[in-house]
């Protein structure tokens, strides 16, 4: 039976301003985590949060989580929190973040970024509008919407909301892994609003990101940086043996070139065949973001594919040589070549490493060069594919439906959100993400925003999910 | 017949103390010139030279130079002075340069780098003891030796020393060829001393530099840089371009594979193959200075020719990709590789400008890139070979073996000093480089000296000079 919903909805849409006033004063918070300077004012967030929180008859707890590593600086407290706790009914955990990315006016802004502007057409400009102050939102706003319309809430509802997602999620980790039995031990399944739709017109569940190994290989010659005019000719430079490295790599075409890989990859399946027609993607969307035509690929299905499904490789850069502008002539002593690969089903990171270390190692070995190599693993975390078909995603697929009139998309990232597979190895539970934005919102640009149709319909959406969680049968 | 130098040498001996506080009072003019700020202590140490040469009886210029290019900064004058005009005698026109480069204790100075300090063995640091000032104090004290000990100057000494050399000797190139046939009208000869002995123990007068054509080749895609995670795998990357084309340039054993620079090569010439066994050079001396044994030759002539007589071919590194500690999952939207040439005879700049375009140009192509490509010359400078057999080189050699006691190696050098071509264009006359400082002075580097040997040694060297230039049969 479906679930009665009409109520909750029209209290939402009445009570849409005092939603986007709250909106506004979390954004009036520049709650930078990467900036020492701001943190007083991420903690100051985190207190609102928790505030609100009470007020709404939560029961609230705020997490210190130590030093920030290597420094002397207080990490900001996890707003860890609980709404009911009937034995009777499906607990959810939900997590977002109350952090931002860094903003200045002068960055090139049309707005104040941390003073929320709302335009006629909808559009509400402010740092934090969309990632993630919006959508952490509006699980408390969906609580409240139900208080005043005097709907019974679905579900129990746990949530996690950090301080540091934007710098590295310092400390989350571990109190996830430490919590996932005792805090969070109740959770029959797991909700993050935290990513952004395909596109600007249909919304999407999204169910799978891939992972990321990061590379470094160092390669050393002499004691110091030479002069080339003195040393050119006669010294074996570590720039040219990198650069040959670097290039045996990947080509242009994104091909990756390292044995090993493309073996490890999960052969496409009948049914995922079908699966990419239907999406709402264009390549003209994609010439846009990019700026340029550069793609790879004429084509949305091989292009989705190729960000979904398949590895990529991308070289990011050079430590230790000439970086300025302008003319330097040195022969740099000490090169570290910066690359990484998104990984995908059924890629094992250290098979994957092996891989690496074996390709690099045998490029450098052809060079025939008295220069020292090094190559090694900077960070890695694994990819992450959760079942479009477990009840969560159904529940979540049928509230879309409601709210948006059209079948979500089923989609997977190019990115890595690594708090997704942390969640979904502590609790041992299905993981939703469920985006609130939309493709163009610019999250960690200029000029951030939130359409307030996004806004006011996702917490409908929230909410709506929740009732159809409540309901959904468990298989 | 031999000149009479013995009441010369004693009285340089004699004032050797007189000699060393004057490179001290130089040494505390802390004359940086790449450093705004310093400019003030710049121009006083113009003042001071001046003032010296005025003591000494010279006429003197202080030449201003307008503003510093792309600033509103007043470039420093250049010193231009006249020291005698006696028609019967030859004129010697002599370059060096008065500012030096940044220096600060915390950069790993073990004494104050603008307080010249002697040790007993010999040793005087400071910053410009040896890159330039010891050598342009150098001249100033062999006239000073001639009038006390009341010896007949042997020569008219016609003298420029400029203030930007560190920076690019911005405006010199322009007076100096204004003054080619006006104030340097009369020079019959022309002598450098800003360089270095190719070891420490044995002088050398030299000959050749190379040349350096400094290119950049710049690959843009996207329109603005790009997150791996969303477009790793769907748009080509100029950063995988890029590092393939900088690897077709050269191989790990420094051979250029651009076709068509071997060929401008100049031919090894029997006379040239008996030159390089005598050289006081050893393959520890450039293991030492390397820091390192990554050397592409094991023998000293090879390494030798190398670097005085074949090209070399650098890659110094790439503007615009991710060049900091750490990891970032950036793809650059526009990248800059920078290498450079140093070349030698006969090689000519505009060839090797087009060689080098049609090489990166084909080695794009191959990429079958939709990326954009442009590749071109930041800057350029000729390499310069003088006849060593010239009369200039003649009395060099023989006031060398007068000063020192043996025969100096005949040098050429890897790098490029423009002003010598300048010089040799503008007057149409030899240029000769004549060294004080030897190899192990770290000119560039902390802890820069210049040994009390050298330097008294070397004012003996440059009066010899001189008279042995005044007999020397102009043939
Ligand atoms: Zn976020
Ligand atoms: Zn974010
Ligand atoms: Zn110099
Ligand atoms: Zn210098």
């Amino acid at each position: 039976m479906a679930p009665q919903l009409d109520g909750y909805f029209k209290q939402v849409d009445d009570m849409s301003n005092h939603f986007i006033e709250r909106l506004r004063q979390a954004v009036a918070i520049p709650s930078v985590s990467s900036e020492a300077l701001r943190r007083p004012d991420v903690v100051r967030m985190g207190h609102f949060l928790a505030d609100e929180l009470t007020k709404l008859g939560a029961t609230v707890e705020l997490r210190p989580l130590g030093k920030q590593h290597g420094t002397n600086l207080d990490l900001p407290p996890v707003v860890l929190a609980r709404y009911g706790s009937d034995k009777k009914k499906r607990t959810i955990l939900v997590y977002g973040h109350y952090d931002v990315q860094p903003a200045e006016k002068e960055d090139g802004w049309n707005t104040e970024p941390f003073d929320l502007t709302v335009l006629d057409d909808g559009r509400m400009f402010g740092r934090g509008s969309t990632d993630d102050k919006g959508p952490v939102l509006g699980w408390l706003n969906a609580i409240e919407a139900h208080q005043k319309a005097g709907i019974d809430f679905p579900v129990n509802l746990l949530m996690c909301f950090e301080g540091m997602e934007e710098y590295g999620s310092d400390g989350l980790e571990d109190l996830i892994n430490e919590e996932g039995k005792k805090y969070f031990a109740d959770a029959d399944a797991v909700c993050i609003s935290d990513n952004y739709w395909l596109g600007t017109e249909k919304p999407c569940l999204t169910y799978g990101l891939r992972g990321c190994n990061y590379y470094s290989v160092e390669i050393s010659g002499p004691g110091a940086d030479l002069h080339s005019g003195v040393f050119g000719g006669t010294a074996q430079e570590p720039m040219t043996d990198l650069v040959r490295v670097l290039a045996s790599l990947v080509d242009t075409d994104g091909k990756i070139q390292i044995k090993g890989i493309a073996e490890q990859v999960a052969p496409v399946t009948k049914e995922e065949e079908g699966l990419y027609d239907g999406i709402a993607f264009t390549m003209d969307t994609l010439h846009e973001a990019l700026g340029s035509k550069t793609t790879i690929f004429e084509d949305k299905k091989s292009t989705l594919m190729a960000r979904w499904r398949y590895p990529s490789l991308s070289v990011h850069g050079v430590e230790g040589a000439f970086s300025a502008p302008g003319a330097k002539t040195v022969i740099p002593a000490k090169v570290i070549g910066k690359f990484s690969i998104r990984t995908v089903p059924n890629m094992e990171i250290e098979k994957t490493h092996q891989c690496v270390y074996k390709h690099v190692q045998e490029a450098f070995d052809k060079l025939n060069s008295k220069n020292t190599m090094k190559v090694y693993e900077q960070h890695s975390g694994k990819w992450w594919v959760a079942s479009p078909h477990h009840w969560n995603f159904a529940a979540a697929s049928k509230a879309t439906q409601r709210v948006w009139g059209v079948q979500p998309d089923f989609t997977r990232e190019g990115g890595s959100i690594p708090v997704t597979i942390t969640f979904e190895e502590a609790t041992g539970k299905n993981v939703l993400l469920l985006p609130m934005g939309s493709s163009t919102d610019g999250a960690h640009s200029i000029n951030e925003k939130l359409d307030k149709k996004n806004y006011i319909e996702g917490i409908k959406l929230l909410g709506a999910y929740l009732h159809y969680v409540a309901e959904e049968p468990m298989v």
